[in-house]
């Protein structure tokens, strides 16, 4: 890294995008985040939220998030049409398009709010989690060139196919944040909220094909929040509660260390047997 | 009710669309879903997906739904547009959009799709819950006109204002089907996903301005499961992760009384104080 000139961190560089006329940016896919089939799908979410982050005409700031994954994205350049489809006074609705060759590939809303000051109260618990830096990092894999731009930490519900049993449950829990370190903001915590294999992997401890069909993010967190968590990691959980013929669903909650729920997500994954 | 020419169910009656052009639907609000500011939430989002189920190009059966409510539906006549924006060889993306005056009131993503059988697993137990014969139904509330086209049957988790105490968590448990009864399919399953006063109103045990701002449905049964069900009651049950300034969620489920998982819900809702 050049001191005087400091390189653009990965993720930076992947959700990119410039202005080519009102409600239209124009963006690239990143090599650093491919997956097995096209790019990592959190990075696209964080790509689409970050049309609206960017938008002249924004206000307040992300509450949810909805990205669904229509066809493959494909390598090179997409467009993207960010349309505030409502504003009031305080909160404003948003319809995303991600676009190739003039098909939809993902197409996305999004409701942005400025929050006032309330009764507040979290009802779930952080789980008990060892230490971050007692554990293990994951190995990088060759196949999921993604997986170098984070640190994950598992705790338990590691998919392994190596081992002999099937797990009895869903669940894996697990510390993650950028690799190298970067200070968490609304698009990098999109992006971490799509960080877990697809549950029947897990559940079975084998592979099938698979992929993320919607997904839908609640930010619990502000701007504050998010800005006092910094570089360090997120603890976050996720479980299915149904599978059934082709389709299963993923309940995910990332906390910071000090117990702050900051993002509960929910999505639904195709998988093929 | 004339045998002869059988009155429609007022469900039916409100999600009615007439088509008038490619995309385009036509419909009105229904006296008979109103809730305390505009029609009961449920009831639009089942309209909006109406739209997509009797569209001439739908194609399988609907897996997940988004519905984001931007601005108050007023009553009278609305506009629905609904867009297919990627047809895949046994899924489907759709873009649905309620308009009044040209303004967008309502916005929603469809994610349709052809299952096959596969390889299935529910992976949480339907409560225990006591038949819902063996309970009161809620009595009716002339400021939600739309309770008395549901038989509610609390098992826990009521919202009652006189109340002396505060609830200690957010979960409410209850029975609910049509009122008067109507087989089940994936519309009125959609707005029996909708049926839970916000949390924060049970948690607190008194009414704060609130309302649903977006809420996505991840459909687990298929339209023979539906079947299966008919007119019988759903098992509801509900409860909130976390709420901070002015915004808390809900994750919720319905299962049939067989204990097979139908739905998995979440929404994120608007409180004012």
């Amino acid at each position: 890294m050049n001191a005087a000139a400091p390189q653009l961190h990965a993720f930076d560089q992947a959700i990119s995008l410039r202005a080519t006329a009102p409600n239209q940016f124009t963006g690239s896919t990143s090599e650093a985040y491919l997956n097995m089939v096209g790019p990592f799908g959190g990075v696209t979410a964080a790509t689409l939220l970050n049309a609206a982050l960017q938008h002249p005409e924004v206000i307040g700031e992300p509450v949810s998030l909805t990205v669904n994954f229509a066809g493959p994205v494909g390598p090179g350049e997409f467009e993207i049409e960010a349309v505030p489809l409502r504003t009031n006074r305080s909160t404003q609705h948003w319809l995303l398009l991600q676009r190739q060759d003039g098909q939809v590939v993902t197409s996305a809303s999004a409701f942005f709010a400025t929050r006032r000051e309330t009764w507040s109260e979290q009802q779930i618990a952080c789980p008990e989690a060892p230490a971050a830096a007692s554990l293990a990092a994951l190995p990088l894999r060759a196949d999921r060139k993604w997986f170098g731009n984070y640190d994950f930490r598992y705790v338990s519900g590691l998919f392994d196919p190596t081992q002999a049993e099937e797990s009895s449950d869903t669940e894996s829990l697990l510390w993650a944040r950028d690799n190298p370190p970067r200070p968490l903001d609304f698009a990098s915590l999109t992006a971490l909220g799509d960080i877990f294999a697809p549950r029947i992997f897990h559940r079975r401890q084998r592979f099938t094909p698979a992929g993320t069909v919607s997904m839908t993010h609640y930010f619990h967190a502000d701007q504050a929040q998010l800005a006092r968590v910094g570089n360090r990691h997120l603890l976050g959980q996720a479980r299915a509660t149904r599978m059934h013929n082709n389709y299963a669903d993923q309940i995910a909650h990332l906390w910071a260390d000090d117990g702050t729920l900051l993002l509960t997500s929910t999505q639904v994954v195709y998988f093929k047997e």
